[in-house]
């Protein structure tokens, strides 16, 4: 039987070779996809140690296309994120919101067998996304979560509304852009102010930094209607709070499974929400791929090779937070 | 200088008769009110110590209005609650936001020496509300902070919602009218079920007791999309979260100076929120008041005579949450 090449988690947490059958014929709406470029993501570095293929901020090549595939065909250049299928007939699907069908087809639970470290994937239609022409490779792949998952978390945000990111990091450096061309005031919120000049660059129109930061100074002006944050530590509530406007949203962008703890008070007082939100629903993936190629919004990379060496590095890398910001593997 | 009676929280947590100053001629659009009856709720025992006017769900019949009063007149019946002023000025005074707006003019803060315990108040016209003449002045006074809360943890309900409200209580037994008068499911969740069947007959679809539950037996079709926490201790989260349809939003009524605490993953998988809510705006207090009196939703009251005795036996019993379900003070 033929079969294509895989890497997946190991004891040891560095992705091992393996390999998965390839189907001699594709049924129904599959894709098998020649895989050109994986970004690597917080989630990666959750499953490294399972007996999964590793992998889900996937770009490649249509290589062939089963009979039910009606708009994909050889040669598209597509990608696809966390969430990989969906039942297709519940209300959330029927709602547009098949992040959160029941079935859960999300990356490390859904079709172990794929990923998007290996040489090809194959995947149902319905979830692969066409690329913009304008957007490289290596610029797609972390597109596929890590933009998903900022852009989502700005939705319903107002060009008026002043966005704060805390964290310049894979997610904060991509909200830093979107939330500059959605037409919003940007403010990072970062620990110490080695990230100013490059976070301005992105967009922001306002650094602060923690280290050196004095309420005082706070300019109400700056008062925070949006709150993303993308760091793996909750911030310090008795300072952040102050920083908030009424009515304020505040979404924890990073997977943590420490609980949630923060004064209830001022949620009451001030109508403050905070939203979890899980990646993006297709029809906000594409907007997403359209707003970031019309805008040339970019992920800053650092590549390696699509190899067990390469997915080593990077890993390390990421794991100690080094990364800047975006770790993308490239196959040769 | 004629004055006017007023209770005001002392040393001992009970009110204390003393006085406000009548003015000899009202000023601006200001209106004195002649009360005749006033709520009891929770924020009254949190201030019952402090020097000032105790009471904020205040209903009464105008005695005399000021030059610039527009559309009250002498003897009409209004009422009040939580927020009696803002500055009128500001973006969300300007976005009808006015609960939010920065002067803060929330009972216990704003004008201390007007109260609904007591004889008379004077407020601006722009925070009276006119009572429909269906609602008595008892029931009525229930509404002005109570209802004004729970019809705002609804709004964006919709119709096809399954609302749950943990608690029947002072926020819980009006926040099941309001939700199946708004045409939802309604789920009750309370400690035991002693208060079944009242939560029946107040419009509750369902009733659990989660002393006795199971979540074997918890029908997926009763997953709550609305969940208002109507009770002053948090749930057992690992209990509830998987009561919740993805994409459920949860307010929290009771004040609480605790922190909010809960596992975070959730959040992230099934987009779940935490919002907060302050009372009403006058905008969305109006329609709570109309929408009352056209579905003949009405609080379930015991009412004490509006005296120093009444205030200290109606306090004692709430309490002691012996309240069946909203204490009112009312007028000889």
């Amino acid at each position: 039987m033929p079969t294509f090449k895989v890497y997946k988690g190991s004891e040891d947490g560095y992705p091992k070779e393996s390999t998965t059958t390839k189907p001699d014929e594709l049924v129904g709406d599959n894709v098998l996809v020649k895989i050109t470029a994986s970004g690597i993501c917080g989630t990666d570095l959750h499953h490294r140690q399972r007996d999964v293929v590793l992998g889900h901020e996937g770009v490649g090549i249509v290589e062939d296309v089963g009979p039910q595939v009606k708009y994909l065909k050889k040669g598209t250049r597509v990608a696809w994120g966390f969430v990989t299928g969906s039942c297709g007939h519940c209300l959330l699907c029927l709602q547009g919101e098949e992040v959160f069908c029941r079935e859960r087809c999300i990356y490390g639970f859904h079709n172990v067998d794929q990923g998007s470290f290996g040489s090809h994937a194959v995947w149902s239609e319905a979830f692969l996304h066409v690329v913009p022409d304008s957007i490289s490779d290596e610029d797609a792949a972390p597109l596929q979560c890590g933009g998903a998952t900022s852009f989502t978390a700005l939705e319903g945000v107002k060009p008026t509304d002043t966005v704060a990111i805390m964290g310049v990091g894979g997610l904060g450096h991509l909200s830093i852009q979107f939330a500059n061309k959605l037409g919003c005031r940007v403010v990072v919120l970062s620990g110490t102010s080695s990230k100013r000049e490059e976070a301005l660059k992105l967009g922001a129109h306002k650094f602060i930094s923690m280290a050196d930061y004095k309420p005082e100074d706070f300019d109400d002006e700056w008062k925070i209607n949006r709150l993303l944050i993308a760091t793996s530590v909750l911030p310090k509530w008795e300072i952040l709070l102050p920083m908030l406007a009424p009515k304020a949203i505040i979404y924890a962008l990073s997977v943590s499974f420490a609980n949630l703890e923060m004064p209830y008070m001022p949620f009451i007082l001030d109508g403050i929400s905070v939203k979890g939100s899980l990646v993006a629903t297709r029809a906000v993936h594409r907007e997403m791929l359209d707003f970031a190629a019309f805008h040339g919004i970019k992920p800053v990379v650092e590549t390696f090779p699509l190899t067990a060496e390469g997915m080593k590095e990077a890993m390390d890398k990421l794991d100690s937070g080094k990364i800047h910001f975006k770790a993308v593997l490239v196959a040769k």
